[in-house]
């Protein structure tokens, strides 16, 4: 936890998607302080037909790198969010080459006993995270 | 924002995405009165054995061309979730040929810091949107 | 209601696919009290690049068989969220021969005016639900 969901057009090489989702990881550890091996990361590449984003008329170009991402979390301070948002567009850019002008993020949140991750409990209920 | 997912059975032309894709926004921007740039649409086709949808027991008879929507928004007014649905049903029936019947939607609601439009920020915190 | 996203690797057999969803299915009407035609399932199949799921360090060994589980459902009682996690595991288990520690689930909830389950109408706010 978070759960992550990324959005991205078909066309990266196995490297890049790789690349892309090792520095969210690392992006999430730094604002959320959450353990190392919370990862928990899907993909879905689409077709730009089957993948419709403008901008809400803040003037952004948006391009074929576009990435789309939806977070499932425990709630967590605004400040955390906006340091996520701005360390995502910083390692993005510098380790993808990935435009701030091409990320988009939506996060959902959930609470305590909304998971389980395995063994048929809920973790953050019996304690054991 | 919202953010839409669409979820619809394998054998859909290009052509009828795009109208379905098409109708969808101009419902949602009578409906929910967002800027016309405001269009964040994915659209995942599913095989029938992957796509499963009965009817709890309301009478609905689901053909091949059922469409599951997904809503992910900030807080919306009662009274526009209705007006969505209704809009949605009349008008995918008649520019689509969407039966009403084979129509269902599902919202989640979030909140002004839970989006990130570019740029690294929250635009609905900046004040930007 | 609820909606149930599957999350699997690719690899499964059709008949596998199936008895999984089946399985689901009765844990889901035994948890949650709901007709037996709330059925709304889709499932989602993944490259293993595309599907990174490691444990937050409870020291889960996730095989090809990790199965995640999304739920959109209106709010529930705790105690049945916790015994659909509980009769997951042991049901997938026995039916289907998923380990517990390859069973992971996330619920996001909503309200009743966020579910429309065709002709445009909220059938929790008209009363027909």
């Amino acid at each position: 936890m978070p759960l992550i969901k990324v959005h991205i057009r078909k066309g990266r090489s196995e490297a890049e998607v790789e690349l892309l989702l090792d520095t969210m990881h690392e992006v999430m550890l730094s604002a959320f302080n959450v353990p190392e091996r919370d990862r928990y990361q899907l993909v879905f590449e689409h077709e730009a037909s089957h993948f419709r984003a403008l901008d809400t008329g803040l003037g952004f170009e948006r391009t074929s790198k576009f990435v789309l991402i939806e977070m499932v979390s425990r709630p967590r301070p605004r400040s955390e969010k906006l340091a996520f948002y701005q360390g995502l567009a910083a390692r993005l850019e510098s380790e993808c080459g990935i435009s701030p002008s091409d990320i988009m993020v939506s996060f959902v949140e959930n609470a305590d006993e909304d998971w389980s991750f395995g063994a048929g409990v809920a973790q953050f209920v019996t304690g054991e995270l």
